[in-house]
């Protein structure tokens, strides 16, 4: 992980923590196109009711409609291993690399991710860990929501 | 495709055809939770400027919060095969079987979400194709940026 990379994680985590502040999943997402931030966001399930506004899409939504050219030289920063939705977003446009804050409490899609070229970078941050170690305390039900599981 | 299947889909190709007069891609859905209808959506992304509500995705969306025993017993129409963002926001919430208007214009994840235990019924219908081949014939660059492609 490079020094750039440390600081847009730290955009990610800056928006997973406002998304616990407000009662929310604590995950969050920068994009940053050839060392420009795009984009920020985070989950926002409880917020906005929504079913499709993790922290990946919630940012990927914020950064508006781009042509394919720019997320193709873009990285994807986020705090937690992405679920299939937001690896499957991340395919179809061809962001071709991800830095994953931590994939202790989740891992679903990063073979997958690999198996289509996309370079996954996991960084194994403990704040992160420590975000989502409070949300599957504190706020169980939301998460099993999250991530399509039967609470 | 069963007599409810057909009424389903024809629900997801008023969609469609709402999102072409509006200006948008012709694409359309619906969730069906146990034979009732959950939503309807459609392809927003010029009318809502948005990068993350294809047809299926939108669909989900107002569909609302749902807890996983929902997803699970229901059937995502569509009126083309969909991208891997929508495969797999379809795999993330366990939603066992999508009925496809058609691929013949777009297809990319039937294998893998054949692979990932979900059923996928192509119906090959002849308005899905004619709406689509619209589209790229008029909106070509809009198509392009839908899925990713250079225009």
């Amino acid at each position: 992980m490079t020094h750039d990379d440390r600081q847009f994680l730290d955009l990610a985590i800056e928006q997973a923590r406002t998304g616990w502040d407000e009662g929310g999943v604590p995950i969050g997402a920068a994009l940053v196109h050839d060392g420009e931030v795009l984009a920020v966001g985070r989950n926002r399930r409880v917020q906005l009711g929504s079913a499709i506004r993790h922290g990946e899409t919630d940012c990927i939504e914020n950064a508006g409609r781009q042509p394919a050219k720019v997320y193709r030289n873009s990285v994807l920063y986020t705090t937690l291993s992405p679920c299939f939705m937001c690896a499957g977003t991340a395919v179809l446009y061809d962001i071709p690399r991800i830095v994953v804050g931590e994939n202790r409490t989740f891992q679903a899609s990063e073979d997958w991710l690999r198996s289509r070229g996309v370079q996954v970078d996991v960084v194994d941050d403990a704040e992160c860990q420590a975000l989502m170690q409070k949300m599957l305390t504190e706020r169980p039900e939301i998460w099993a929501e999250d991530i399509g599981e039967e609470a």
